[in-house]
């Protein structure tokens, strides 16, 4: 018999489920829109050519990539002419949003107002490990600014961000900032090859995972002297306070142009934020991020009880441009839908009154000849706005009040013999098992006045 | 340079395509659950045993297949070992929701309901030869109910979609039906081998398209002897009237069991449409439907201005129990949201209300110091539930204004230094040009009144 569990890394959301999700990304379009941004939706599938080489050795190997059809790849397959991967496939899944984003942006420059700021909340596939937490399918909810070099760009797309988690319930979230340029400085300063930074840079990432002395000993196994970067890793250990941290890491980096024009940016995103949003900003000098695309702010919102984070993002002045003819500033943040919505699972952060059924009421059907009588009361009730469900077929009352427990509807309607005859409906309060007769007539009014 | 098109057969949804598809699948979802269906997402890929063979041999063509990943295909590859596409592949794209559906209901029996109803909005791909309106992702809009036979399932999920195309303001679409058992009575009257049914369907759904002359001439090409099958077909020429179809087709399948069963079926459900949206539904005696799997009664929308159907459906009672034990009666019906978004993009059906814009309100930036003042304004009318575009840099005004026209926002606050100086704000509206001081602390009332 055939395997019915989803594929490997893939899941299934049943109607519980996919309420929950539908939930979340209904608080993050309403905030995200609330912004000014305007949705774009691109498809799932692109030109391989598109997608190749962006993401690194990584990302070429963990893309779904689609197989050539027709009976030309069958005969040449038959006729071992076929020896290499590369001539299998011409498409392949999106492996992200933000270079169908780029692909997007040169493709309808005209169509497009001078600076598009966009959200995008779709599915990306990768061929990852599976493990806790990491599918093969999941969404990002990305809002990207393109055509400014503004930090007003930043500072409302972190605004955004932290509406959306204060929204969904999150009171303990922190976005940790952090500028490439400043960090470039700080490699200069201390004297690294520049074609050691990204290394150096994957290194000094993992401070919060493996402590000071974890991060020297990757450097060194590296080949990177760490004594010029000890000092910053030591200071960012104390979590300091964030006008001391910008004070400190302007001091260090005062010898590299990069990085003086990275901490005076980095100092101006922080006074945007001034009162409020500002207690949930933390300047923390080793947030690196891994893609290499990053040019100038970087953000990352983390909560105490994952390890991961819930969303990050930056700005890239490089990567919009890849497709046309020239460079476009860009910034984006993007949420990780599933992160959300595993920590507000174990949280139980979910609205108490997320409906568990599609129905408010339910109509029972007495037998085979009172059916159009249940139908026409169905709709009637539904023209006054109830979500209705019809038991599907005559049966025993015990049965269909059953029926509707189970599901969670929370009244039921009887339309039986003598309901008809006498022109009343036999109201059922499920939670409170009560059951009460309403004259036919009434009977749209009397659902609205309980339900 | 690479190209910036979207793949083949795919589509790029710029905001105003977003927005007007949104606002389609809002009402199908709001309909859909007023009639108590239950949301359901499966993932995109699905193991390929899953869907082969699901679908005839065209179905397996026109699947998108997934490419197996990892070091060892290369490497039976580069050896030449690989020599059939069958060793190349282990996943594909789902091609339909209704196969996903059966393996679902399969797999989490426990957890779902004895009649469980669900709708399910998500794309599907098939690698089909693109054409004006046909592409290779598109959505399918299902609803489905299991677990019961009652005709009650056909006459709501053809209530749901009438009441779908009634609220997308469509006012002349014809809700046709037929019944399998009625087609196969008339086809054992008419003394054809059964192993010829299919073929002859194929050529009697044709009537519309070819007339009967066509559908006889269809019909002895493949050998099928048509006398007994012509007064069926000249009759529904003539476009009787629904009580008149329902008499002859009674009596020209009368000598058949399955007929005479499918003609009371069919009568029966007629009958549960007495007023209102019975004037939409018409029995159409050579509404066939291409997929073999359909066992009842069968239907399609259409309306008279586009040459397919809107959608269409009907019950199905072997499909769903083909991953488990035991046989699950079913039934479906599917609405394609593209073809509903041709018919209303021609007909200009979209409500002049869908927002062109994600913002109602833009702010100005002055200079680089006014940015905080801008960010707290726009933070406060977004408080008062505004949706709010913040200029992203210090710029001209009037060009700053021009951006605002370009993109559609009604009205734009402008905080220049004198307003800073004079606590107050201007407020342009867009359409009549007029500009209007309003007290700083009164802004966000005056905003809630003008927009």
């Amino acid at each position: 018999m055939t395997n019915t569990n989803p594929a490997r890394g893939m899941r299934d959301f049943l109607p519980s489920d996919v309420r929950k999700r539908d939930f979340v990304i209904g608080v993050i379009k309403d905030v995200y829109e609330k912004y000014g941004f305007e949705p774009l939706e691109t498809p799932s599938i692109e030109n391989l050519d598109t997608l190749t080489n962006k993401y690194g050795d990584e990302g070429n190997q963990l893309m779904f990539k689609i197989l050539k059809r027709g009976e030309k790849l069958q005969q040449e397959l038959a006729e071992g002419k076929i020896r290499d991967e590369n001539q299998l496939s011409d498409l392949a899944l999106r492996y992200d949003l933000t270079v169908p984003l780029a692909r997007v942006v040169a493709n309808y420059r005209n169509d497009l107002p001078r600076f598009f700021k966009r959200y995008q909340i779709q599915p990306v596939w990768r061929a990852d490990r599976p493990a806790k937490g990491r599918y093969r399918e999941f969404y990002q909810c990305d809002v990207d600014s393109i055509g400014s070099t503004s930090l007003v760009i930043e500072a409302e797309q972190i605004g955004a961000v932290c509406e959306v988690l204060e929204r969904l319930g999150f009171d303990d979230f922190e976005v940790r900032i952090n500028h490439r340029q400043v960090l470039t400085g700080l490699l200069e300063v201390a004297g690294i090859d520049e074609d050691k930074y990204s290394d150096a840079l994957v290194a000094i990432d993992k401070l919060d995972k493996i402590g000071v002395d974890g991060v020297i000993r990757e450097l060194e196994g590296r080949g990177i002297s760490a004594s010029g970067v000890s000092p910053i890793l030591e200071f960012a250990e104390d979590d300091a306070d964030t006008d001391l941290t910008l004070s400190v890491l302007e001091s260090l980096v005062s010898e590299s142009e990069t990085g003086s024009e990275g901490a005076r940016d980095l100092k101006d995103l922080v006074d945007l934020f001034e009162n409020g949003s500002g207690t949930r900003i933390k300047v923390d000098p080793t947030l690196a991020r891994g893609l290499s695309y990053y040019t100038g702010a970087i953000f990352e919102v983390r909560v105490p009880d994952l390890a991961g984070s819930l969303g990050g993002g930056g700005r890239y002045d490089g990567l919009i441009g890849m497709f046309g003819k020239e460079d476009v500033p860009a910034c984006g943040f993007s949420l990780g839908l599933e992160r959300i919505l595993v920590v507000m699972e174990e949280r139980e952060m979910f609205p108490s009154d997320l409906p568990s059924s599609s129905a408010d009421v339910m109509v029972t059907i007495w037998n085979d000849e009172s059916v159009l009588e249940s139908l026409k009361l169905a709709g009637e009730l539904r023209s006054a706005g109830h979500r209705v469900l019809v038991y599907p077929q005559a049966d025993k009352l015990g049965k269909q009040f059953k029926y509707a427990d189970q599901i969670g509807v929370p009244l039921v309607c009887v339309l039986g013999d003598s309901e008809v005859e006498e022109g009343t409906v036999s109201v059922k309060n499920m939670k409170t098992g009560e059951q009460t007769p309403v004259e036919r007539s009434r009977i749209v009014d009397a659902v609205k006045g309980i339900s």
